[in-house]
């Protein structure tokens, strides 16, 4: 099987880096072209980032040329960790000329047609490209996003028990540094020190929770009918974002049969970068927790744990995930490994090993 | 005005070492008497001391002889940073003594005649000393506790709010190092991580802070009938709880409402180690943080900010207090000063400038 | 005694913030302007200034317009805070106006006719005024320095030792994130991490702290005569630079006699904001450190600790300084403090208590 | 090959927990036995261990019983990871009655006959198993040791500059937590600090460093000759040991062949846990740094960087390691596979691709 090329745009920055640094060996993908800031064009990446993750990057992307964001691109798929204003028209423009666009952006999140997929959650959203494509007049073009870093723990833990009637939902966040980027937080600001804000993650958590929770209604999802209160705070913490959460089940279910449902939710074993199993129970007192629990399932399984009764809303529990691979970059990447499998790709058919589960 | 001598019982750990630092030049108290772990009987304070805040132990204590704790103690006032376990029964036995006992340990807070101070919110709870006397058949004696270190924000910001009617809360701590005592928490832990789990304080919470809300009727406590939801956790700070509470209050008063109550409560202004400001609102969208406001009125100031609704239970705000000057030592200080400004200590009167707040 | 109107240049920074936190309440000088970037220009500095120490910023200076770089200042007396660029030609032109300006900037510091001021080590570079004032064709106008913050330790712990004769210096540094101002470090960079390199400094420790050593010889400086090799770290601290220092001393004392001449270092008492004790030596086997001992003396006592024999240069300790206090804006105060009590600041003439220390 | 069954002592501490994480689906061996401390004795490692590492111990392990330390081990390989009072006997103990034991101890280090083995630098040691056995008439058993994990950086980088005669080294280390084991040092101790004092380190570095880069002549190791001075620090980072290192180098070589050996240095292909490459040289200004570079070649590559002159000592450079793995743990196994694939240990011969290193 010849691997598809791919473009990263917004590579020089820290969720691009993750890109980058988790589509190399990658058996579906090739990173073929990089876009970085105006400065970084023209560059050998390797020259141009300002690398802030583990070890140097990978050789055979340090040697490509950062191309300037109004380039043409050659790769069918591209994975966009652009900024919000930098990817406003751009993304919908490479869309237009026939690119897959997986971004990582917030700006099209709420768009109608655009879905906002967690495979093993809501891969029926996928359906919406159809819609999008109608619509549009694209015909291999599509664009689809991944959510906030914060809502993705949450929402990997609700999926399961959606039909325990899920009503109410309180969230507080312990979001880690790198959700901010780079050169995002000053450690002068985060240094023994938690910050009781992060700008604009209130309002994601409760609309984007929502809308991946809901259901598939002819052209349009069907927001998940719930009230969510988010309070987001920022923690010394490098990666993963760990959250409480307290959540109101119409059907008052045992805690086991909580605990069962998390534990038997099935893993999309085709997809490469899916983990064996997207969920884990940590029976521990005190577990999950960001530094020991990040890179379960090489950062892409959801770690919970201390389920217990809330007196107010029911019931509550701890749920972590690696907020820039799970949360981002990975995220975005099993996004794309979905349309492959699902046939969106029109020029890239990968040999996967069993059927895909949306049936389409 | 001649000081009273004091001894402060479990000198040697990390809240006895607060009493310590923040009884130097103390206007009313002296440290007579220091007791400590059985190992550190016999030594001098400042070399049996692992001293553990900024710089080195006061002069004037260290020279002290560490008493073992079944030694006599001469001093009317103790204060006790004594471990629960050796707290149980020594603070009783002392109180009958006829010491007046101040502590910080858990082991009697709920015990119906003992007061659960915090003398801004409920500074008429002393008079359960006069039944604490007359029951147990005490003279001089008495024994009043602080409470937990994350309930004390907690009521701090409710106090003013008490005739709203406050009948649910849900609490999610971000809680300091310093609360776990030294050594406490081990550094391979915490550094880089959150721990969501502290032992014991969500059932103190759910408990302390409806008692400490309560209302004295005759000769008991009548607890606050509100419903109460804690989730704690620990973080990389040293020192500064902060907590993300939200409430709901049935008389549904405007968002300027609450901040005037705020901002209006009352300090007492007699007592010398209660801050000016009892309570301080902070307009900014990120604050308050522990680094910045932990020390705000020398570490008695509880800290507010970021009120807004909650679209479940109604109110939601941030609040922080210095776990181990206002949440520990500073507390049981203000109440050792309240007891005797309100003549609970016979052996001492303080000229204090104006009328005691309670009109005994 | 009237207080002198000061000027605060780069008032918004973070060394800028230092100033106006350590002026407020000065018993000599009052904040009467401040200056901060094109952006702040014009808008009151309560509100312009992104204030990162602790607290707030104080409501007399929170009032003041701040004013662009280039307008008129009235104030006799000029901290700079400015970044090297701004500082280049403006400090000079401000002094040619009559300012005396006091500089925190690296920019002049090593011009032969600016003093590098210690006031405890080097009160005799003063003089230089006189040949500046001369040279440049300046009457009440002048131009004075304050070292690099990793050198100030460095020089304050030698100074004692000069007359044993040092000949060679090793310097390895662990310096804290405010070193950099703010925003600075990013904490993606440094959280769990050090950092290996401080851009600029090892060159001006091997520079500043030679001339600061120096002697006054007619109208220059004449460096100490030593080799100097150092090496800077950047550590997950806030506050306190840390060194680890190697020295050869010609004379080999005893280590006692070290010791001696730290602990008998006389303050200048008569300077209000010299600490009592310049330096402090701890006896304790793991001392200093930046947490526990960075603000002793308010931030202006340099400790020392681990003085050993080293097998290669002979001696080697361990030295800490509040780096952004006696490193930075409290160390330029002092030096103000030194020029008012000298008499280099014809309008203003403070009553002292004590005979100045260089006898002019 | 059949696996050899391997046990390891202290391994529900920090460093005995590495043990048993490298030795997962290690190629050569297995581990059939754990002991642990008392109170760990005859419950299964799973629950007896208070997993302190990402994730959770391996099932393999997880139900083995943990065994006191007196009980009879049927492992033919130990690895020890004892605390120096419980291994001073017991490791030659066992190792008299045939056991290979490789230990990360250090109360052995220094006993004439035992290898203090780092493969890469002195493979030749290994034959000091021989003088062991003569002379203590042990057959099979041998012990031997790997170095304090500071000195393991130092060494690895000065080991290819032999030839050049090094006659002074002066280190300046900034040691991570993890190497303090666990709970090891409070998080009251380290946040937001340094401790400039690691409690017997600076001894170690001082000595084992020479005698790991002496040859072995006759029945001895020829330390090398030359003088070390060492200062150890503490610093908030989890795992990474950082040096600052000076060094006189007799041949005065210019910059590029130093950094030409480093970069050639040759790796012990044959052995599975060794690196393909032992070191790499940085070229960033800012590296190595802890976070970034320690898990490089899955943290058994020494990085080094910032090779620059010296004014005193002649050159300069910045070291890293990975303590617990390199410098501890996967030390450890890299001596038991150096003395599996030359035959020290009787009953296991593993099939290895290539010639062993010392031409046994």
């Amino acid at each position: 099987m010849q691997k598809l090329d791919v473009a990263v745009l917004g590579a020089t920055g820290a969720v691009g880096q993750r890109f980058v640094q988790l589509l190399e060996n990658h058996p579906w993908f090739r990173v073929a072209e990089v876009n970085g800031s105006e400065r970084s064009a023209g560059r050998p990446y390797g020259e141009a980032v300002r690398w802030v993750l583990d070890g140097s990057p990978p050789d055979s992307v340090a040697g490509l040329t950062v191309k300037p964001l109004d380039a043409t691109f050659d790769s069918p798929l591209i994975f966009s960790a652009l900024p919000k204003e930098a990817a406003d028209k751009r993304e919908v423009e490479l869309a237009a000329e026939g690119h897959v666009v997986c971004t990582n952006a917030s700006v099209n999140r709420m768009v109608e047609d655009v879905p906002l997929l967690l495979p093993e959650v809501n891969a029926e959203h996928v359906r919406l490209i159809d819609v999008q494509r109608r619509k549009r007049g694209w015909t291999t073009g599509a664009l689809v996003a991944n959510s906030n870093c914060t809502a993705m723990p949450v929402v990997m833990a609700l999926a399961p028990l959606r039909d325990f009637g899920i009503s109410r939902l309180l969230i507080v966040s312990h979001q880690a540094i790198s959700g901010a980027g780079y050169p995002g937080v000053a450690s002068l600001d985060i240094t023994d020190n938690v910050i009781p804000y992060v700008s604009g993650d209130e309002d994601k958590l409760e609309t984007e929770t929502l809308r991946m929770l809901g259901r598939l209604e002819g052209e349009r999802v069907e927001w998940l009918d719930a009230v969510v209160s988010a309070s987001c705070n920022r923690v010394p913490v490098t990666d993963g974002h760990l959250v409480n959460v307290s959540v109101a089940l119409e059907a008052r279910p045992e805690l086991d049969e909580i605990i069962e449902r998390w534990t038997n939710m099935p893993g999309l074993t085709h997809l490469p970068s899916a983990p064996e199993r997207p969920l884990q129970y940590l029976p521990q007192i005190d577990r999950p927790q960001p530094r020991r629990d990040r890179n379960a399932g090489k950062g892409m399984t959801t770690s919970i744990g201390r389920l217990r009764r809330c007196p107010i809303l029911g019931f509550k529990f701890v749920a972590l995930s690696h907020n820039t691979i799970r949360g981002a970059a990975g995220g975005s990447i099993l996004n794309a490994e979905l349309l492959a499998a699902e046939g969106y790709i029109p020029s890239f058919q990968p040999v996967v090993a069993q059927a895909a589960p949306t049936g389409k």
